[in-house]
């Protein structure tokens, strides 16, 4: 296939995802895409540039790039706007299509609206469902990828400890493991799906701010520091009896993971190692359940019931305020498909990789609980992102 | 006016934000406006919360806030999804209009369908530009927050060549620079309009990493450390001779400045020195030039002549890719209008806040030039950036 990329070594690769989108296109009708978000471009070609993928379903895929990326590549069409695509089409024989798939989820109103224009007014459908079912299933390569972010994640993190000095604030402690996730090579960058999903580098939770509900996605909450980013530490000292969630950025190289650990200061509540525990419990039980197969909303039921049995119902995915899943999918972005909901039927596949979080928050405490990274495999979930579960006393 | 606050001490403040833009959606013909979008809602509530704000010209704004932010609000109503809010205004006497304003350039296609669909299919029109266009004219409260962002990136500026260690890369110096913006307080996200805005926390350029083209939407490039985000710095190692850019983020209380500053290592080329001060030559010539009533455009043709006249003119604002501004607005976004660019037409206006970069990229040495962040008075520009303009050695 004479498709452009802009990583040329990775071309069996990305001619791979190509072909997965392809046959998720098949399965929806979908006649041919038009895409221009970075994340899916990204997913493409193996890297970011100013342009537009044409993927038909008949024919070769094109690649239209606006400079300056251009000096870099040779194989493209170059293009100034993307009013010049469709007339380029026509000149290379390809066909119309009746109806064009965008990214209705990924790209601003007024982009799909020019591109609708630039396509004189064509009839379009949402492409963005079809581009996340495509990347749902990880390739081999990609599964690699998120290793390589789970092994340096769990490096940094094995660091935390070290940073922690007495009295010091929710956020001087979290400034520290950013500085340490950054030079284990942290990209820092977050990309998210959704525009309620306002972070940077990820949260660290300490004592009661864990119970501060927060207006975006994310599973937990917190204060923040200042009321335009009222998530994660809210620059609160550091107590003994607390405990400290760290949740923070798994991106090294395109892809990431996601990874939960907690600590306490100076002692363990004996209910904040009874949650860590039951969390712990649950994960268990959710590695060998997810299998291929298994509904994926009888996941979140599991949880729910062990939780359920440890007496925690109350604390389970929070307090104040509780979030109705326990994990998501998760690659390019931190939050892709599936969610890991009570609704979801839909059954795992192997080379899903899921982030699963059961966690608890408990007044006077703190939150707690674990997460990790998994791909669902023929045995079950496979751990991405190994580093000891324990509590640990910083 | 009834109209609710997250933040019920700024409520003065924050009904002048909505008679700024009353007034523009009345130059615009805009009847009423539903906005979604965080950066609107920050600014018209003065904080984050997932909601609506129905915003008509001719009656009280209303607030439709979604759980769980409902906890800690008493005045507003709470609904559980969108499609609950055409009727609830029905109720409360409110007519239809004929056409909604939308924010089209700040929402996802998706979100605006579903709005339009809430309302019945309603006719909509873009109500991101008005927005956009009440934001570009700050209020005094607003200038005091950025003059306070302005401090703050200054005073971590001050501690920069501190950080630095001979045989440093550029990562490992920008992420003890990183580090010290957080401890000065910096939130670290963030804000920007548009999709080519990927950054974390900013830009630090050495030598000829600077002329690497960047797809992205910055002034200035850089390859990045992962095709997954090309921009910025690259993980080279820093050598006596080359220049170090450094244009990180001043975002401390939801509104942002933008300052860069160059330094050297070990010596000060003599081209860099010139081109250090052509950039601060076109600086005391924009300050003087920058009253009310200024056309934009001839701020852009002023800088690209002063650079002419040094003969820098190849170098000026990229050398293997040159972008056509020299500044932009800055507030709440760190790309505001107007944009400075030869095109615009517009006159500078009284509490305009912009930031100017004139920046040059020299072959063999890197980056040099500055940018301040100013508001606009009837005595010219106001520096909120202040720090030494001169090429300091490292």
């Amino acid at each position: 296939m004479e498709f452009p990329l802009l990583n040329n070594e990775m071309r069996p690769e990305h001619d791979l995802h190509v072909s997965k989108v392809r046959e998720t296109m098949a399965r929806h009708d979908m006649e041919a895409i038009l895409v221009a978000s970075s994340v899916n471009i990204l997913y493409l070609t193996g890297g970011i540039c100013r342009g537009y993928i044409y993927l038909p379903l008949d024919a070769d895929p094109l690649f239209f790039m606006v400079p300056p990326a251009e000096a870099t590549r040779h194989d493209e069409i170059s293009i100034r706007k993307p009013e010049q695509i469709a007339e380029i089409l026509q000149d290379r024989g390809y066909k119309l299509p009746a109806c064009l798939g965008l990214e209705y989820d990924d790209l601003y109103y007024s982009e799909v609206e020019r591109l609708t224009k630039a396509f004189g007014g064509i009839t379009t459908a949402n492409a963005s469902r079809v581009l996340r079912e495509a990347r749902m299933i990880k390739t081999p390569w990609e599964i690699d990828r998120m290793c390589e972010d789970g092994l340096k994640q769990a490096a940094a993190y094995s660091r935390v400890a070290k940073c922690y000095a007495e009295g010091m604030t929710d956020v001087e402690f979290q400034i520290e493991i950013e500085r340490l996730l950054r030079r284990e090579g942290c990209l820092g960058y977050p990309r998210v799906a959704g525009h309620m999903m306002e972070i940077n580098m990820g949260s660290l939770l300490a004592g009661d701010n864990a119970d501060q509900p927060s207006p975006y996605d994310f599973s937990m909450g917190g204060a923040g520091t200042d009321p335009s980013l009222p998530v994660g530490a809210s620059g609160m000292t550091m107590l003994p009896g607390m405990s400290v969630m760290l949740d923070m950025n798994g991106g090294f190289n395109g892809y990431q993971t996601d990874m939960t650990r907690c600590w306490c200061i100076e002692r363990i509540p004996e209910a904040a190692q009874k949650a860590n525990d039951c969390s712990r419990m649950i994960m268990r039980d959710l590695e060998k359940f997810g299998v291929p197969g298994a509904e994926i909303g009888e996941m979140y039921r599991r949880a729910e019931k062990i939780a359920a049995d440890c007496g925690l119902s109350a604390y389970f995915m929070g307090h104040k305020h509780k979030v109705r899943f326990i994990g998501h999918g998760i690659g390019i972005e931190l939050n892709e498909g599936p969610v890991i909901m009570e609704r979801n039927k839909m059954p795992l596949a192997a080379g899903m990789t899921l982030a699963i979080e059961p966690k608890f928050v408990l007044p006077g405490i703190g939150a707690l609980g674990v997460e990790n990274t998994y791909v669902v495999t023929e045995q079950g979930l496979e751990n991405l992102t190994n580093y000891p579960e324990e509590l640990e006393i910083l």
